[in-house]
């Protein structure tokens, strides 16, 4: 199946908790059942929060829009395209258009989107690439080919990539559940490594490249991505490697001037302090729990946006 | 009870698998089931294993002792302490002397030795120090106050020390099981986090100071410790924070140059693509496990052993 389906009477997710042991089809009819399978991941990525946000808001009775927008609003605090689903919606309603339809073609966008990016990223590879990303940026995330994970895949059936090196992206392990889910169905050649492997693998010299998405970028071009992006583009720049981000221009918050003014949301310390329902930390144990970090822009050597692989400081205007 | 206790005849064991959730004892009385610990992890940390193949042999019958060091030199091949340990028993074992006395003798050093760290180590911190540590170094690491885990408990103590940031340490999560479990027995507030958190933490000013053990160290100063400790260095050099190893002497392999010549053990992948028994990547996945990386001398600031805080390049003449 694919990861999410809209009917206009219901919004179809592949639940991303339980991959990739069971490949589960989760029904949402109402905004109450969207906003829980965001709050919990069952649907995670930022395009595809906004994309369900917008499908929730088209599932509202007429009259409950308001109240829905702002418990859909309210689900995850990082992620702009949830905000930038949200009021384009509102203003289809203002507007009068019928909002199954405008949340169906945010997701048409979106895939015309993924293609676009794929078109910019793909020359960015040389021969014999190994490429190595972070968190998970393939099908799951837009429900459709997805932002890095969707040119990586692209550079591999074109010959240009020939290994895929996956960060398991602690805590929650979204690159070994999810990203070695999709390169194992896309037939792409992959290792996964604990993300404190991820330095090791460069100073061997086989990494060529390192490509990850971005849940919000700021207006002067710094990212905030999944937690563990920003000390790869440190190590990165430490060992002369290109570091690209792959993101739709929805995803840059023009509003936002930098890094500093992100909210980075806090999660529970028990993603930390235990695994898969086991406690792996004893009973008293405090845990910090950051679920996105902060890259400089100076950091990044490019973002592939659907208008091109820009420097980071070109984003706002191309996304203006 | 303690980590490492010897009566002569069984080595009693604090099995390390088991923590935090299970404080069980393992009794060793011969040299195969101290190879099997020493394999499977319930003792570990450099000197620790040391300290156990030395009590293995003293465990063998006699006329075994030779087929007895090439069962336990083979168990893990880059603690360096285990065949400093194996060596000195074949000296003793040559030289006619009483094997448990001086395997007894190795463990009784050892904490002299651990002593000598925290005496050296402590005039290291300033005041309301922030420290970051990985791994386990602590008294399950020697038997008795531990390696840079002793440091930083006595700086604790001391009232320099006001909180450590635990790296969880993937894949087998020595920091979240085992550091956690040391601090909260010597009451030293601690914070776990991810590994991939380091970098953000740092970045938010955080962190004053990071110690680590070392598995090995070069000629030249190059260390190899547990996977991930080479990242951290990295983010050291980037955000201007000292970085220290704490070591015995024993730790040092003057017959190794460089980091280049250290073997790095690979470990099974199942350690990566599962976790607590319960596999978390798609069954296909292929992962790699290298156990260890090596950081170079450039990036250490200092490495404290019994001998003094030395710069990574004076540790070899210490140690001759």
């Amino acid at each position: 199946m694919r990861p999410i389906e809209f009917t206009g009477t219901s919004l179809r997710l592949l639940d991303q908790t339980l991959l990739p042991g069971e490949e589960r089809r989760l029904d949402c009819t109402t905004p109450e059942e969207v906003a829980d399978a965001i709050r919990r991941l069952a649907v995670r990525g930022a395009p595809a929060i906004g994309i369900a946000a917008a499908c929730g808001l088209a599932l509202a009775e007429p009259g409950d829009f308001d109240r829905a927008a702002s418990l859909l609003g309210a689900t995850r605090p990082t992620a702009v395209n949830l905000h930038w689903a949200i009021e384009r919606m509102r203003s289809a309603r203002d507007d009068g258009r019928d909002l199954v339809a405008e949340a169906s073609a945010i997701a048409a966008e979106q895939a015309r989107c993924d293609d676009e990016l794929v078109r910019h990223g793909l020359p960015l590879f040389g021969e014999g690439e190994r490429v190595l990303t972070h968190c998970n940026t393939g099908p799951l995330v837009t429900g459709a080919r997805g932002t890095a994970g969707a040119v990586i895949v692209a550079g591999w059936e074109a010959g240009k990539v020939e290994l895929v090196w996956v960060d398991e992206t602690r805590p929650l392990l979204q690159g070994a559940r999810l990203t070695s889910w999709e390169l194992g169905r896309a037939g792409a050649p992959y290792r996964l490594i604990t993300d404190s492997m991820a330095a090791s693998v460069m100073a061997r010299g086989l990494v060529d490249r390192v490509m990850v998405g971005a849940d919000r970028i700021a207006a002067n071009g710094d990212v905030a991505n999944k937690i563990g992006t920003y000390g790869l583009a440190v190590l990165c720049a430490h060992h002369g490697i290109p570091f690209h981000v792959v993101a739709p221009l929805s995803t840059v918050d023009v509003a936002t001037p930098s890094g500093e003014a992100i909210v980075i949301e806090e999660r529970a310390p028990e993603e930390v302090t235990a695994l898969g329902g086991r406690r792996v930390a004893p009973d008293a144990a405090d845990a910090a729990n950051y679920a996105f970090d902060v890259t400089p822009a100076g950091l990044v050597t490019s973002i592939v946006t659907e208008a091109g692989a820009l420097r980071p400081d070109e984003v706002a205007q191309a996304a203006r």
